[in-house]
């Protein structure tokens, strides 16, 4: 585990809370990309070495959707880049974390992704990411 | 805001939770610390240059007792460091954001901690901190 790549926080509007983080940050998004695959939609921030992932559900199915529902808008989940996915998939295999998908599909912003079930990480759903072709 | 200083989690038995997160990050914990004033054990990580602080409450009328009991265990709060707080509270007071204590006080790991209110970012609790005589 390198650093922590991004933070995704769940939004109902992803235009209000864009407008929102700008103002926290004090800097502008930098870009808007839709994830089909998951039903999202995302507006990344730079904040030092990491970034500030906002997510707004595009159909009433995606699991934005289903955590807004539950929780209200927040913090969704962590993710860390890591060099080697595959390797730290199987490294936490053995120690006993209990991996969603254990073969990494294509997440935003040109990464592969590998979420943990946050039933084994106290309620945090953790997210293992690798940029495509570093 | 200069970047992530660190991402506080909700746990409720702080040992359980160093010896998870240890085998999670491949990492030891530096640090373990209490806050009297907040009512909070907490135990920190280095993850580049983040830190992951877990909370663990010491009494009942600890916000984290209250967060757990709520929510759950997980993700607590965002922690941006900042150059200078007091002029940051004053640039974020103009924004329209809501400040939960405007004389920042003292946190763990020697820092002066201001929050912002959820209500006014989205449901995610926001904390600037800034190193003591940095």
């Amino acid at each position: 585990m390198n650093k922590i790549e991004h933070l995704g926080i769940a939004v109902k509007d992803i235009e209000t809370s864009n407008k929102l983080f700008e103002k926290l940050l004090g800097s502008s998004s930098y870009k808007i990309e839709e994830v089909e695959s998951e039903g999202v939609k995302t507006s990344f921030f730079q904040i030092g070495e990491s970034k500030i992932e906002l997510l707004e559900a595009t159909r009433e199915d995606s699991p934005i959707a289903k955590f807004i529902e539950k929780k209200g808008e927040g913090i969704h989940h962590i993710a860390f880049d890591v060099t080697n996915i595959e390797e730290e998939v199987e490294r936490l295999k053995k120690e006993g974390f209990q991996i969603l998908n254990e073969i990494p599909k294509k997440g935003a912003d040109n990464k592969k992704v590998v979420f943990l079930h946050p039933r084994s990480t106290n309620g945090t759903l953790i997210e293992l990411c690798q940029e495509i072709n570093e």
